[in-house]
């Protein structure tokens, strides 16, 4: 077996271009895990995440100090479902709907924009209306539901897993 | 497009035999840490989680009341490896090291141990001897490294990925 030695920081892994994955998130009940999924998001390599609502990121659990974007606040959310559309994002809403793909078997489009909704309600109607798409991931076991920022960090990963180059 | 109607709490999905993917933590530093685990480990279908070092698991974030397993905590983390090797179980850690393999191109054997370092620390030099593998996610961004309970549930996403059915 090989010697593993332990490397901290290793030089980041390389994208051939800037990944298109814009990160939305509906206007979540916890600063904490929009916190989390802010890191999630910068280390995945994400350029820009448009956060909903009256949020306040917490510097110490995301450490925006050394962010490589900065968080777009927005009051609401169907402007900037708009707008991305109009740019040619492919709309997709990690949500548990009655017509949701399995994210196993979703092909992401490059350009997409991934719509995270709140923790109690998850999406709304109006939003899931406009979306071209909602994903969901399997859950096998009890509480039923991911907390959403493992959720997130599960579809980041599931994305750049498809993209690993950008 | 197709009207999505949101669904919370969907039937689980189906697994035809049990995980045999059993997940090891090294004692954390952050017991909110470790309880995030714990409710993604479950949501995941896996059936066995081992904690050592003297962690508290967090009830509200855990969503222990409705866990599937029970967390067994265990004071030091050899012993726990050497028991789990000699029952077959594949020891792989989730670690940035020389010779760590990406995740996105590993094969998780189905008898699998993840096992998980500590936030500062990682897996230590002991533990590393022991390992039969070692795995990284790709990090693409600022701060450098994904925060642990976040690493490990992509980890735990991408081996439910190549077991959908357990």
């Amino acid at each position: 077996m090989a010697d593993f030695v332990h490397q901290r920081h290793k030089p980041l892994a390389h994208l051939d271009r800037a990944r298109e994955l814009v990160l939305v998130c509906a206007p979540l009940r916890s600063n904490v895990n929009l916190s989390r999924i802010v890191r999630a998001a910068s280390c995945s390599g994400v350029t820009r995440l448009i956060a909903c609502g009256n949020p306040k990121i917490d510097a110490r659990i995301a450490r925006t100090e050394r962010q490589a974007f900065d968080v777009e606040i927005r009051r609401s959310l169907s402007p900037v479902l708009k707008k991305l559309k109009a740019a040619g994002y492919q709309l997709v809403g990690l949500e548990q709907t009655t017509h949701s793909h399995n994210i196993h078997d979703f092909a992401f489009a490059r350009r997409t924009a991934l719509v995270v909704g709140n923790e109690r309600l998850g999406l709304t109607a109006e939003t899931l209306d406009v979306l071209d798409a909602t994903v969901e991931i399997p859950v096998y076991g009890l509480p039923f539901s991911f907390n959403v920022a493992t959720a997130t960090a599960m579809a980041l990963y599931e994305y750049c897993r498809q993209f690993p180059r950008g």
